[in-house]
């Protein structure tokens, strides 16, 4: 039996998850995998906070002594950029193993990290970093490496799809079915990195970078967030036939790759549209592999910790094997994609609007598969007019759209969604 | 860049669909992964057959020339116990990695081959050998290695789903089902396997090997196929709002292991109710990660190329870290288990059948939440007593039905069938 240490940067909600799964399961481990695993120090800003039944004789508020002493793998759970970034620097430098649950962290500085992990000979464990518990890092970089993956799309912010779900199947308003999200916990601290897809789009960024086996750096995935959707695309997606969900997709197109993450409609058919509440589910599509599909919980203090935990047992078990790194892509991403539409146009209620919006769209190249209005009651009578497009650029929508807006029976400013394929 | 060699032991349709796989991905392997993979040896009984566009100066007939010769890795894809068995043991005996797809050999032998590999400091890959693509065997092994594993659930035999997903959707009989599947290439080249429940059986045994850390040999899984199904049984099932699937169950109970595979009825809510034709899905339950579902494609040439070749990428890119070997499991199977049952008698359509059967169950213990009768047309008339009955041990209901079936009423063997729980 080998016995290994942990030092644990942090104590936040993660950390204190790691180490209570680390006191249940420990024995069974250690019986399972061959080792016992010990937290040897645990790094905190303030000693004197209350920390539920940690054993405070583990705890220093001096970066040297969790950092780069002792321990044989160093686990950071600080979150954010600095000093993250710096003690996982230093803990390499140091011939430490390291393992992050930082997604904004790697999204931002992985390519230095995997770097001088490389360069050190010590690798670099990120399982938790994406979806939680589901173990979609390993399956992307193990488990099909003999494929060449094509497509992800994956439901991966747990608050989105809650409040889309509870929008969608109890009438619930998005401020309440929020308010929801973060009283459950699961919300990120700041709901904006939720709300506005950034949360998505840096898990986004490190799937496409395992996936594809290149180095892609922030502000390459396409962003929209939920906070444009209402309750009235909600009830008209479901009165359709579709489920209204916030998803991340990333394409291999060969010459170029498409990234992008954004509310979508999804046929009732479609492998994700039954992903409900705060669960995440990714759909891979690899040459070999066909299609699959991962779902479970990804977010949550214990999800979360097993993640962690896992990257920690395969760093001290299998030892340091050579990473590999990853060139930066020169590939550049999709200018315009195809894709069918969804589009509201709220507007004033004045008789022939639906003919008015049909007529407009035609005129500008997009073709119609259905179009509806619905009234809402008030004085001047308003109302909204629904619209499906066949498959179509999406730069020739935006035109139009951007176009019909300029109309002066519009009162507000037009939904347009992409309606995914089921392939 | 690594260069590594593969020798390949057989060159079926596993071992060609490699073949073909590797020609296609690489560079892109090498690319991502940082490893040129190249076939040295090709093993086969018979030279002289046609292979398709396979490079022939790789094939030999030979044992000696692939096995323990020059290769980094031996990849096992004859099947069968022997010679799959002896080569395997050649090859880790003279310090080779191996990999193998090969699961009656793992489900019989598995606890040798493991520890002749730790003797010698080598690894056995075998993510193939259970559910094709899916990457399963990594999931437990590795993703989930922090968790304690409750339970495992699967869907795992492509070939009794087929046949069960078209005798349900399509009222296609048991024997046209079957011939499709068979034509479909997924059905086991012996049908027996699939149909009786060995095929998942063994896929049952590696994945609570795994799941519990321990051995358990073969003859631990209780083992029900799906022969005695009969139209009606899914057209009941259907009718009373359930999907019938064939399952594999595995459930750590602390004392006692449950291991068994058999039909069932799912609530149309259960994550597997809505697995069809010749999909696999696993269901798993974590102690940390909660319940998570991996569906995807579990057999066919490329899937289980896919599989093998991400074992050998594995094992050329980490090196040889140590096996941990489990030890065999001193816990019993459970004796017993509660549920709720599903009966069918068939009966001759004598008056008042319905209250015989009822009061014969209730008079042996067994509570009932419904009961009807179908008459199917013919003299003498005869029908089908269906039965719900409410959760109760097992072994009370098997006594009831046997008592019940000594009835001369009865004009066939009555069917029993679990309802599984949504949890």
């Amino acid at each position: 039996m080998k016995s290994k240490t942990i030092a644990l940067l942090g104590c936040g909600t993660v950390g204190r998850g790691l180490v209570e799964l680390l006191r249940k399961n420990r024995d069974h481990i250690a019986e399972r995998s061959g080792v016992d695993l010990a937290i040897s120090k645990i790094l905190v800003r303030d000693l004197k906070k209350d920390r539920g039944d940690v054993d405070r004789s583990l705890l220093t508020d001096r970066p040297d002594e969790a950092v780069a002493n002792g321990a044989d793998v160093v686990v950071e759970v600080i979150g954010g950029l600095e000093p993250a970034r710096s003690f996982l620097l230093r803990a390499i430098d140091s011939g430490k193993n390291v393992v992050t649950a930082n997604k904004a962290l790697l999204a931002r500085s992985g390519a230095e990290l995997f770097r001088r992990a490389a360069a050190r000979g010590v690798r670099v464990g990120f399982e938790a970093s994406v979806c939680g518990g589901i173990p979609i890092v390993r399956a992307l970089s193990s488990g099909l490496a003999g494929n060449r993956i094509e497509t992800i799309c994956g439901i991966v912010n747990g608050t989105c799809n809650y409040i889309l779900t509870r929008m969608a199947e109890d009438r619930l308003t998005f401020d309440a079915a929020l308010a929801e999200a973060q009283a459950k916990g699961f919300a990120e601290a700041d709901p904006s990195l939720d709300l506005d897809g950034v949360d998505a789009a840096q898990k986004l960024q490190i799937l496409a970078e395992i996936a594809f086996g290149t180095s892609l750096g922030p502000d390459r995935v396409r962003v929209e967030g939920i906070r444009g959707i209402g309750e009235e695309d909600l009830r008209a997606a479901q009165s359709l036939g579709y489920s209204l969900r916030h998803v991340a997709i990333a394409r291999d197109l060969g010459e170029a790759l498409d990234l992008r993450v954004h509310p979508a409609l999804l046929p009732t058919d479609h492998p994700l549209a039954h992903v409900r509440h705060e669960s995440n589910a990714i759909l891979l599509k690899g040459d070999a592999v066909g299609e699959m599909v991962f779902h479970g919980k990804g977010a949550g203090a214990a999800p979360t910790a097993s993640a962690v935990l896992s990257d920690i047992i395969d760093l001290v078990r299998d030892g340091s094997g050579a990473v590999h790194l990853p060139e930066p892509s020169p590939r550049p991403g999709v200018a315009d994609i195809e894709s069918e539409y969804y589009l509201r146009f709220p507007v004033l209620d004045v008789p022939g609007v639906i003919g008015l919006i049909s007529t407009a769209m035609g005129n500008r190249g997009v073709s119609i598969s259905h179009a509806s209005a619905t009234l809402v009651r008030g004085t001047p009578a308003r109302g909204n007019v629904t619209i499906l497009a066949h498959r179509c650029r999406e730069s020739v929508v935006r035109r139009a759209v951007e176009e019909i807006s300029r109309l002066p029976i519009l009162t507000g400013k037009p939904v347009v969604l992409r309606i995914l394929e089921v392939e």
